[in-house]
């Protein structure tokens, strides 16, 4: 009985090539996995693809929910930003996915799980890492980085299927190059790899429109959350991933959540990107926003730190690792009380709030308001002025009694 | 002789009342000192006010290019957002304030210097740190949180004023309590103290217009910087304050850069308040475009947080410090090749990138690119990833190998 | 009936006098309650003495075991030392004294709580911040900060308690003004006032001897420890109350854990104190010991700064905060296999590393050995060499190709 | 004309037999370059073994002052200590050896510099790290990472060089790896590869006796400071590098610091080192009982922060980066006032403290006594309680209201 390998399968055309190449390669049984993250993608008549281009079997497995609870709800509530602008939509679903393949190819007994990754991306070592943490016995297989893959254009790819007997009407024309799921979609490629021209949005954009095609009409939106958890949109209760649904709809009607950044991957060198988020953009806004009123500034300047940290651990493919676990246990920790309602407006590209409230709200009118209220003396202040700032008299005294000295 | 005080002097009513009550209060004579930081305020008949008003001197001292260059610029450089989205207008002229007052307390050999902020809010709090670390030896009052200050509304402090002979036009309706100057306005009070609710931005906006009433047409903008440090807008060569100038006309045009927060201030509560910043917000983002060419990764997280904590050391007041100093310097190391010219288009709210160049770009096409070109062996990535991925697979190797003892 | 007040009583001189002090001042029963966390005080007589100085009821509270296991375990665990030097004795103390305190108010429907620490010192923070935040509706009287407290010495305050028929063999002579619990005794005052000078440890010392007096043999100690909670000590299981006890009695005779600091205060001065911590200084060590072997980088990296971070919040005296709970959260999710054996050295001062063994280890001989093993890959180090210090030849390149530019 | 090779030579049996690799395998003239840390070695005769093995050239580069004045000095500012144990002496003479041999390579015109570490450790890392930042375009040679270094063995190689006509009296017997420079000696190996086994101190240690070997006197010591820079050591001004010679001796001959450790390296794995680092402990420590009495909290909280990240920076090997040089701004900055003079007693490994001065002291008796001064008023501890406590009384109001939410 030969040996099985699981290979993380989409229905394109890299992904298509490497069956034949692997049986050829390795002579390996190839178990396809097509993992949903909500991508949209045609799924039907995968199956027939995939064993017609020569795999033993094809699983779909659907993880939309799991990826919403266990990878999104997380890095939302720590505020997790790379690099204070990607809300990370690749970065929490390769996780999953490697997680998902693992689990398939212990079913299956396999020896190997292969992806179709390049060799410059940041996808290869978020696969790669998930599956070391999970399954460090198995081997992973990188076509792309092997000198014996010597496919380096789609026709090439083309041929080669050709070659071997699977003739499918894959299209040689490259677009952008795109990675999409529940959470976002981003793009790379074409005119984005010079970062001096200005992204062609009419061209690229598909979860969105740009502002300037919005809806002149401003939009108010109700969200609420507890503990930290999205609830409902607009008085509707729904799961997390039909509130992101809702969003998505939302955001992308009214131009929200379109970055163009350059960022740092993993692998040393800089990359330009545009990210379309449209209902993430706004779930992490609201959140933040509730979160003004719930956390006291102790507990937020620390937790922004963790975000920060948290995103650069996620960026970095370190979903499974004791790091990632106890910076979600701090973030965990203090969404106790992150309950409540926010209210926004969207409006070409703007999220503008229009209102917090929260039986938790750390707020208290009597206390901000200039007028005095009896809950605060004013002549506290003077106390607290004279001890924050003692330490700088201290030094000043200490400055003037020197001033001889320092010369 | 007397003794005297210096006392800042905006023209006011309150800084008014404050006269004549200095002068019954401690028989001093009275100082006064209007430092202008581009409040916008009217300035002609001050002289004569303040005199009408009791006073022995006016000084009118414009430090406006003094905080654009030794106070905005080096916040702007080192990305300085409070709580992540306060721009720290209000903060950042403070210890320049302090230290003019400072200066003419020397000159006149005066023994006090008065303010005229509250006991609830910051001011109180970056004057007195301001005065502490340059004159330790210079008494400071703060007559509101002083039990012989018997005035506790406008009324009361305009007939304090009558009962000694001062006359003038004030009125007594209380609008929101603002601070301008060059690089912003901050509104509080009124609805903003209840953050259920919605700002009421047609009656509350002072340098800008709201999204909604924005141009249709989008603009073009370009911005040069040398060395981190702004040197034209559109081709056209200018000092800072001119460019700030120029960005609060087109930002303010294209309602950029209005916030609405709640936030924690230094005293301890939380307070709700609108900011508009229309240029500075430019400033920031425009900065932050050409730092994602010109830093690297691990220069630009460490330069995160320490602009979060320079946020936060001048929002506390304390930019008097061996810290604030320390922070400056380390930011200042990364400016070295912050050069170059950042495009960008404005609409509606929208800061839109539209192309960045520098010299000095860390960014490679023929790195990022997911042709394989010569500077770059996929190969590496083999070896990295092992390697970058080894203590999972040791902890994973771990787990197995140890699994039975969790049992 | 008379309101009643919580007196947090020593039986020392201080907090007797403030019995008739709070009798006299505010008519109130005065509720005395002796919290005992190891401070090996003679509690025999001391509800006779509490009662004969005016005190209705006297309260002895023995929090030993709640200390070691909600305190100072936590703190171990984090690694916890506030400035790197202070391991927090006094600090981790306060709030379960404050907890006590307020559940004896509740308990007898006490309206304040009165404790006997200066103005200028922490303690008073750390009592108050704890009351605060478990009873926010409680007074707090702190007689030292009052003005109707007229005693300023000791010889006032025995006059004082005679003229209120409180006749008591109080000593007047001051020594070194201390603080004792199960963990440490820190020492302040007399020649540690002046930084310049060598402490008086012959006089000083009271847990431990000096280095040069300690014995000549060295002795050896194994300790084991279980996800981060010290078990045994020399193969004896014991609570951790008995293994602090007993690791204080080793680390007393063989001179461990003197330390000499000047260290900044709360309240914003500089103190210089002498700390002897004996077997708290052997725990936090063999729990660092392990945590080499158990913990990857990445999580000790981290792990260390959020200890620090712990360390000022609860040198603060903000243990019941929010943050406090998220940063203790961190710390336990990472302690899951911090389990182990460790053996060490006493010898004069010095705890010397003997062995560590852990089932959990991350340590591979057959990785860290120079002779290659199979589980690693000379070639490996190529490509990671190449991508790790990708970043830094992409500028040298930048920088040769933009020479003439910076000219 | 051969292309030539600069080969980082210390005249050992590994650097040697490369000599005729890298004649035979690249056909290269070899210029050999042995770069003089403070390593003690014997560098008599060195020039005719290199010559006699097959070198064109041999230059002898002493580095002693400049390693102390531009790599030490600054980490001792910074109290950089990687995993807070080790005191970086091999990571920080790495890149000052780096820049000299591209110096020679510039000099000679030659095309790539081979160095002898192995593709497990470090050093690889930060010799190849500081060649790309400073010459981008030359080649480097790491012949124990290539297929072609067949030798596995001292036996292999003894017997190479004997093929090649090389007959040195290179000893076969294997001891511990070794790292010597000016500020310490780093061992690895035998017995150190098994955590659970105590170091064999008696075989193992160099520079140093061990605490038991120790004198039984204490042995005072003073080192006065400028500006964070050694000075003086017991009254003798001495340049930093005599300073350290001396303190080498001092701290040798009491046994002070020796450490053991189980550390993680860049490549991923945990290793067991021992260290002795006998001056350098001591020199970092009198740098911070000095900083004790002259930096302010907040700038020695930061500064902690920035030492760690530039220990973490310094250890992987990226000294020639914009980030250490703005870390190293910071730092600097912040020894301004770092002046003064620091005692203390070398003991059989302790290092006590015995009084600190400085001209810039901020530390006040008359603030820090428990007697009242005329600087201190103990009731601005009331205001200042009341507002530094605020946020834990809001909440804890907040959460009595809404009780009965919670169920």
């Amino acid at each position: 009985m030969k040996e099985k390998v699981v290979l993380a399968y989409s229905g394109g055309l890299d992904t298509t090539a490497i069956i034949p190449w692997l049986k050829e390669t390795y002579n390996y049984d190839v178990i396809c996995c097509c993992v949903d993250c909500g991508q949209e993608e045609e799924l039907d008549g995968l199956d027939e693809r995939a064993k017609y281009s020569g795999a033993t079997k094809l699983y779909i497995e659907d993880i939309v929910d799991e990826f919403c609870d266990d990878y999104i709800v997380p890095c939302v509530q720590a505020g997790a930003v790379y690099e204070h602008k990607y809300l990370l939509g690749t970065s929490m679903a390769r996780p999953g996915i490697a997680k998902k393949l693992v689990e398939i190819a212990r079913k299956e007994g396999a020896v190997a799980i292969c992806h179709g990754a390049t060799g410059k991306g940041n996808d290869q070592i978020r696969f790669e890492l998930g599956i070391k943490a999970l399954a460090p016995d198995i081997k992973v297989i990188a076509p792309w980085r092997q000198d014996n893959w010597n496919m380096d254009s789609r026709e090439a790819e083309i041929e080669y299927c050709k070659k071997h007997g699977i003739d499918l009407p894959f299209g040689t024309d490259s677009s952008y190059s795109r990675d999409r799921n529940l959470w976002h979609i981003s793009h790379e490629g074409l005119e984005l790899e010079d970062p001096s021209l200005e992204p062609n949005y009419d061209h690229l954009l598909v979860l969105s429109v740009s502002p300037e095609k919005a809806p002149d009409e401003p939009e108010y939106v109700t969200m609420t959350f507890e503990k930290g958890v999205p609830k409902s949109v607009n008085g509707k209760e729904m799961k997390v991933s039909d509130i992101i649904r809702e969003l998505n709809r939302l955001g992308g009607k009214h131009g929200i959540g379109i970055i163009d950044i350059v960022e740092n991957r993993v692998v040393g060198m800089k990359s330009r990107g545009v990210y379309e988020t449209p209902g993430g953009t706004i779930l992490m806004e609201a959140h933040d926003q509730l979160e003004e009123l719930c956390l006291d500034r102790a507990t937020m300047e620390m937790k922004k730190e963790i975000g920060n940290k948290l995103a650069q651990v996620v960026y970095e493919g370190k979903w499974f690792t004791p790091l990632r676990e106890a910076l979600q246990a701090f973030v965990e920790s203090t969404q106790e009380y992150v309950t409540g309602e926010v209210k926004f407006k969207l409006y070409k590209g703007n999220i503008i709030k229009a209102g917090t409230t929260s039986p938790y709200s750390l707020y208290s009118d009597s206390l901000a308001s200039f007028t005095t209220g009896d809950q605060y003396d004013h002549h506290d202040a003077d106390g607290f002025i004279t001890l924050f700032g003692l330490p700088l008299k201290v030094r000043a005294m200490m400055l003037q009694n020197t001033k001889d000295l320092k010369k």
